[in-house]
C-alpha cells in the first residue's frame, strides 16, 4: 500500500469496475463484485489488491504473489497461481496504468498564492492556479488555469504556460511557450542561452541567442534536464514527448511528436527528430542531423550521421543495430581466443 | 524576427554600417544606404533582414533564402541568389556574431534589490547591481558593479564576483572567486564538496575539501553544470573558457585559457588541461591526467592517458583520431562480411 | 593554508597528537612536541604543515615538498627528503582524512529559522536546526535535530530527515525518508516521478509512481544528481553509499551498503546493486539487472547483463575487464597495421 504520508488512495473498486477501467477481460477465479482497495507490486500485493505482470523477469514473483487480482497478457491465463483473479489485456502495463490512475487520480489544484512568492503585477495568472512559496513570476508572463508553479520555480518575463501544466520546484523557464497539460520535473532548465559562440584567435565571441523554446501539449520533461532556446530558429519539443532526467537538448533542436528520450541523452544543436523516435540512455547525437520518424537509438549510441525512419542503430559511431551486435560478438570471440 | 516578448531589437542599420560592424566586404547587389532591421535564419529572413551561411548543410536554404543581406565566406560570392546583398568575411559566423550583437546588445543592468532577496548585512555589493527575488547573498560576499544575481540564486559566505558578471537563476556558488564578465547559466553548482573520501572496511571517511574554485574572466558556465571546489589545491577555470550544460568538473581540475567543453563532459579530479583544449559532448577524462594545449577530445571519448599538445583523440579507451576512425571502419567491414 | 574567507582552522597539534589522530607511526626526523598548524598539498605545504602522499604520480612533488610532516605508506619511509617528519600508515589517505578532519571539524549547527524560509506550521523540526533563507518545508515533514536545510531547498510534505543531516542549497526532496548523518549536495532532485508510462498508439499513458525514496544513514549524494522515487516498490539507497554529481538513479533501484557511484553514471529502473559496488564515471546500467556485491563497473561501461559478485567489467556492451582490455589492445594493433 502506498505510504499515506505521500499518497491518498481512492476506491475501493469492484472487479467489474476494474475490468471496465482497465479495458480488460476477467479470467481465472472471478467474483465480479469482489472489492479491491489498492494497487501493489507482485511481491507485496495482498488479497484485496491489484497487481500486474508485464516483464517476464517477474514471472517467479507472479507465481508466488498473493495479489487478489493480476493484470496479465493472454499467454499468462493458464499460469496464474490458485485463487488469483486475472484481468487479461493485450497490453498489461497500459491497462495497469489506467487502474493505478483510478486509485491515485491527480490531485486537484488548490488555488493559492503563497505569501513568499514574487509575482510581477503585470503577470496574468488563470484560475485556479497554485503558486507555491518562493516562486518568482516575471512581467507579462501568462499562466493558464489549473497550473501549479512549484516552490522556488522561476518563470521568466513573457513566458506562456498552457492550462493544466505542472511546473516542479526549482524549475527555471525563460523565453518559452509551453503547451497544455505539460509536466516539468524539478530543476529542469529551459530557455537559457544555447552554446553559441564564434571561436577565434582573440577568444570566443558570443552569438546572441534569439529564438525560443516551444513545448507542445502533454509533454513531460525530467528533473535537471536542460533545453537551450533557439539561436534564431526555435527549439521545438513536439506534443506528447517524454523526456527523462539529465537530458541535454541543444539550441534549434526539433523533436517531433511522441519522442521518448531516456536519461542523460545529449542532442546537439540543430538536429531534427521525426515523430516517435526513441533514444536510449546516455545516447549522444551530434548536430545538424535528421533522425527519421520511428527510429530507435540504442543506449550509449554515438550517432554521427542521419538515421532513416524506422531504423535502429547502436554503438559509437552508431551503425545498424544488427551490425553493432555482430561486431561486438566478433570482437568478444577474438579477445577470448587463446593467443597463438 | 525575434519574439518581442523576449527580445528588444536595436537598429536599423545601413549596409555600410553593417559592413563596418561585421568587419566584412560588401558584394553582390549592393546599396550601401539600404537599411536593415533585424537578423534572421536563412529560411525565415525577409528582404530587410540579415542572415548568414556558415555550415554547408544550409547551402540549399541559402539558395532559396529571401534574406536581403547574407554574410558569407569568399567562396560563396558567385553563388548567391539574385537580389541578395552579400557581406563577405573570412569567418562568416564571427562576423554574424558581431552583427547580431549590434541588433541585440546585452541589456543594461537596472539596479534593484528585490524585496524578497536575502542579503546579509556584511555582504558588499557594487553599484549598479540587480539582485532578483529570492536571491540569497551570504556574509562577507563581495559582488562587483554591473552584476546580476538571478532569482533564487544562492551566493555563499565570502564568495567574490567580479564586475559585470551575470549569475543565473538558481545558481549556487560557494567557496569561489569569480572573475569579471563571467556568465553562469541557471542551476550551475559551483564550489560544493568534491568527491573526496577514503574507503575502508569501516566505511568511507570523508576528506575535508579545503580548496576553492577560481574562475577567470569572460568565462561562461552552462546550466546545471557542476564544478567541485578543490580538495586542498584549488579547482581553476581559465579566462575565456566556454563550458556547456551538465558538465562535471571534479576537484583540483585546472582548465587553461579558452577551453571549450561541450555538454555532459566529465573531467575527473586533478586532471589539468592546457589552453584552448576542446572536449566533445559526453567525453570522459579520468583523473590526474595532463591534456596538452590545443588538444581535441572527440565526443564520447574515454580518455585514460595523457594527451599531447595539439593531439586529437577519439574512442574509448581514446587513441589518436585516425586510428580510432580506422578501427571503426575495420570493425564495420568485418561485421558486414558474410559468415564464411 | 585554506582560505580563511571560507574555512576556519583548528589546532595546532603536536606530532604526537597527530600520530594518535591519524592512527600512524612517526618516522624520519621526529620531534614529537613540534606543533603543526594546518594541512596542505605537497607542493604548497610549509614547514609547520602536514601533507600526504598516496598516489605515486605525486612522488616527485613529495621529493621536493617543504612539508614539515608527510603521511606516507611504509614503502616511502626511506625516500623522504631531509628534514621531513613522517607519519607512516597502511592507508595514508585514510590517515590524512582523520588529520584533516581534526584541523577542519564540521561546523556546529547554529540554530536559525531564517525569516524568508517558509515552514508549514504542521512540520516538526528538531533542535538545533538551521533553516536557511528561502527554504520551504511542507506540511507534516519531520526533521531531526542537528540538521541544516540549505538556502532555497524545498522539503516536500511528509518527508522525514534523520538527525545530523545536511541538505544543500536548492535541493528538492519529496516522497522520501532520509537517514541520519546524510549529506545532500546542492541541486540534487530526490523523490520526483520516475520515468514510468505505458506507450501506445494513442500516446503515452502515465503510470502513477507510488513508491518512495529510502535513504540510509551516512549517505552522500552529489550535486544535481537525480533519484526517482519508486513506481510501487521503493527506490533504496543503502547506508554509507557515496554518490557523486549528475548521477541518474531510476525508479525501484536498490543500492546496497557502501556503494560508490562516480559522476554521470546512469542506473536504469529496477536494477539492484549488492553492497560495496563501485561504478566508474559515465557508466550506464540497463534496467532490471542484478549487480553482485563488490562488483566493479569501469568508467563508461555499458552494462547490459547481470554482473557476478566481485566481478569487474568494462566496455560497451560490458564484458569481463581482462577481455575488454585485450579486445581494445587487439583492435589497436589491427588499426595500426599498415594496409597490406
Amino acid at each position: 500500500m502506498a505510504d499515506s504520508r505521500f499518497f491518498t488512495v481512492a476506491g475501493p473498486f469492484t472487479l467489474a469496475e476494474l475490468a471496465k477501467i482497465a479495458g480488460a477481460t476477467p479470467a481465472g477465479t472471478v467474483d465480479l463484485d469482489a472489492r479491491y482497495t489498492d494497487v501493489a507490486p507482485l511481491d507485496h500485493a495482498a488479497r484485496d489488491q491489484v497487481s500486474f505482470l508485464d516483464n517476464r523477469k517477474y514471472f517467479t514473483a507472479f507465481l508466488a504473489s498473493q495479489a487478489g487480482v493480476c493484470i496479465v497478457a493472454p499467454a499468462m491465463v493458464d499460469k496464474a497461481p490458485a485463487g488469483m483473479a486475472l484481468l487479461v489485456a493485450a497490453d498489461p502495463y497500459r491497462a495497469y496504468a489506467r487502474v493505478a490512475q483510478a486509485f491515485y487520480p491527480a490531485a486537484t489544484v488548490e488555488p493559492w498564492r503563497a505569501p513568499t512568492a514574487w509575482i510581477d503585477p503585470d503577470a496574468r495568472i488563470g484560475e485556479p492556479c497554485r503558486i507555491e512559496p518562493g516562486a518568482v513570476i516575471g512581467a507579462r508572463a501568462e499562466i493558464g488555469p489549473g497550473c501549479v508553479i512549484g516552490a522556488n520555480a522561476v518563470i521568466g518575463e513573457g513566458v506562456v504556460i498552457g492550462a493544466g501544466s505542472r511546473i516542479g520546484a526549482h524549475v527555471s523557464l525563460s523565453h518559452a511557450l509551453v503547451g497544455r497539460g505539460v509536466t516539468i520535473q524539478p530543476g529542469a532548465r529551459i530557455g537559457q542561452d544555447g552554446f553559441g559562440f564564434a571561436m577565434g584567435p582573440e577568444g570566443c565571441l558570443k552569438v546572441p541567442q534569439l529564438g525560443r523554446v516551444i513545448i507542445g501539449d502533454a509533454v513531460e520533461i525530467g528533473a535537471n534536464t536542460t533545453i537551450a532556446r533557439g539561436a534564431g530558429p526555435d527549439t521545438v519539443i513536439g506534443d506528447g514527448c517524454m523526456i527523462d532526467n539529465l537530458v541535454q537538448i541543444g539550441h534549434n533542436v526539433h523533436l517531433g511528436r511522441g519522442c521518448v528520450i531516456v536519461a542523460q541523452v545529449g542532442i546537439s544543436g540543430s538536429t531534427h527528430f521525426g515523430d516517435f523516435v526513441a533514444a536510449g540512455g546516455q545516447a549522444g547525437i551530434t548536430g545538424h542531423l535528421h533522425i527519421g520518424s520511428g527510429a530507435r537509438l540504442a543506449a550509449q549510441a554515438g550517432v554521427m550521421r542521419d538515421v532513416a525512419p524506422g531504423e535502429t542503430v547502436g554503438g559509437a559511431p552508431a551503425v545498424p543495430m544488427a551490425e553493432w551486435l555482430r561486431a561486438s560478438a566478433m570482437i568478444g570471440r577474438m579477445a577470448r581466443r587463446k593467443p597463438g
